[in-house]
């Protein structure tokens, strides 16, 4: 391999190097099968040992109970907003419950509202979602079907530290950027769901793990694609499923497991590499000015501004010289973003940290 | 590589060495770009090539009139079957005229009726799909919003040996099991789409060509994933698109091009390896039924009958025994099925017929 960059991308993002060697070799030969991973059939014994795998690895990892289940879809988490609204909420006659803290969340409420009475609980827009609700401000309808959160905003870069009381009040959550990155009470969700493309793999399949209580009360008459009870009945495989997306998944489970030790190991690397950012942020506060409040930061997406868009626009050049790419923000929050999903090795973060410093120095009147 | 198999499944199948060699490289690392295919931003120039390069080859090898889109979506061909008529069919008041030649297009006629007035305009049921419709059984309601056929059924082994003529009436074809193998008149159709797994690369993407005049016509208010206009609007990128299966689609569309010489070529090459086994069928009509009707007979899946299930599981046993696998035919057939897609070689073809021959020696009476 030539020189690899440090690649903060917000997704897809960064893989363990051990998992893009891997995939490399079954993309030629999985072993004793004489065909490829992407030539297997769905239905072979060989894929059928990759879907148990990654399911075991995965109730493992995050120590899913027994009463859920485990579906892979495809269509990414932009289908889930839609889907997940069709099976829980449509025809129900209650109110779903969005919690609005970036701009994934807010998709999400706009995708329920086609389906059926959605309800915004809270809305960080005046402050361009920077930071999140105090638990005193969240009050749900008691019959609503669901209250939803996104447990990490890419874009805005603010994170829940830990899942909001809805008491019994099913718990619906967008995991995407933050799935698998630290250990999660799963037994406090009635649905979570996360595409694979920032911690979890490569984009193409989006896990899904529902309450049996959830899936019974799916109505009947949805397209069978749109269907979370055919496809948990079906194990994932009503169709073709997508198969190198699904293994290239079972890969990082493994990863996980194996290398780094599981999801308390992994977190704690998390913090240790986000802190090496916020510490800049905070003793250089006159110079960088983080976007997310202290207590709402996330761990996965670091996101601040510079002075001006001159500097913002310099500091992104200079990174990419030292083959730190991707830094740019989104348009809608400006300035840097930085992606340290899991697979972000901690020399990557030195390096951007090393450059923030310097950069100061430089800049800095 | 150890001993590669010939693999005659079904879907996912065999894909040439080549394209396995190529993806194999970039999963590793995509030339001078410092990252893997599967870590690249879809928002990448290195992307946005991938994409340009295969909408532009895809137009070339299949003669795609300027006034049709192409757009690449998740959720394989039954996501279509559902999505199709949302958008063709909910709320125009219409019948949609639906043409059933085997298992596949049974299932799009199911999901059509969810949507709306759906006609079977024609059903082979009574014979097992083992032939198609003379031109003048099709009779459609003059104002129907459409007429489906499956061009190939994957299942049963029948394939039209061309588009039926349906006058001013748009014509929707699932093209899934012969897509790229031949080459097709796209001005003839209003609407077609095919899932990678078969000819086109891996499971994971499906790719719909539309025409203009069918897109502006599509209803307000659809989910957005599951909305044509919106998903051509935005070419393709409303959301993070399968990164690595469309990846795999253009390394196919260069090889169909650059090594295979063009569809027309690919067509001649896919008659002279199904003529290998459909001789033998035809000579030893005692022994070997075929299932299909000759004027019926897919180029890609050849189907037929043993004496007896206890011949047909020793003709699987035997095939295996020389690496020529997934020969199983499906439970709606029984049999064998032997799909002979365009990555398979002649030779695994030829060793197949050799096989049969040997067999038909050793087990007639």
């Amino acid at each position: 391999m030539s020189k690899r960059v440090f690649n903060f991308s917000p997704g897809p993002a960064v893989l363990p190097v051990k998992v893009l060697e891997e995939a490399q070799r079954a993309v030629l030969e999985l072993p004793g099968v004489g065909m490829s991973i992407l030539e297997i059939s769905h239905r072979s014994k060989a894929f059928e040992a990759v879907m148990a795998e990654s399911q075991s690895l995965l109730r493992e990892l995050l120590g899913i109970p027994s009463n859920y289940k485990i579906i892979y879809l495809q269509g990414g988490s932009s289908l889930q907003f839609s889907m997940l609204a069709m099976n829980l909420l449509r025809g129900t006659g209650r109110t779903a419950e969005y919690v609005l803290t970036g701009t994934w969340g807010t998709k999400a409420f706009a995708e329920a509202k086609r389906e059926g009475n959605a309800h915004a609980a809270w809305d960080g827009k005046s402050h361009n979602y920077s930071y999140l609700p105090d638990a005193a401000e969240l009050k749900f309808a008691a019959d609503a079907a669901y209250v939803h959160i996104t447990s990490n905003e890419t874009i805005q870069g603010v994170e829940f530290p830990a899942e909001p009381d809805t008491g019994s009040i099913p718990l619906v959550c967008d995991a995407s950027s933050n799935f698998l990155s630290r250990p999660v009470d799963v037994s406090r969700y009635g649905l979570l769901y996360a595409c694979a493309q920032k911690n979890a793999g490569i984009s193409g399949v989006t896990a899904v793990i529902i309450r049996d209580d959830l899936l019974a009360k799916v109505p009947t008459g949805l397209p069978p694609m749109l269907d979370y009870r055919l496809q948990a009945e079906n194990d994932s495989l009503y169709n073709t499923p997508p198969v190198f997306a699904i293994y290239v998944l079972l890969l990082i489970l493994r990863w996980l497991k194996d290398d780094i030790g599981g999801l308390a190991k992994m977190a704690k690397l998390n913090v240790e590499k986000a802190n090496l950012l916020y510490d800049v942020l905070d003793k250089h506060k006159d110079f960088y000015k983080g976007h997310a409040r202290g207590d709402s930061r996330s761990q996965m997406n670091v996101t601040w501004r510079l002075p001006s868009e001159e500097l913002e626009t310099e500091f992104v050049k200079q990174a990419k010289a030292r083959d730190l790419v991707d830094l740019k923000g989104h348009r809608s929050v400006g300035g840097i973003r930085a992606s340290i999903y899991n697979a972000m090795p901690k020399e990557g973060v030195t390096a951007l940290r090393d450059l923030m410093l310097e950069f100061q120095k430089q800049h800095a009147k």
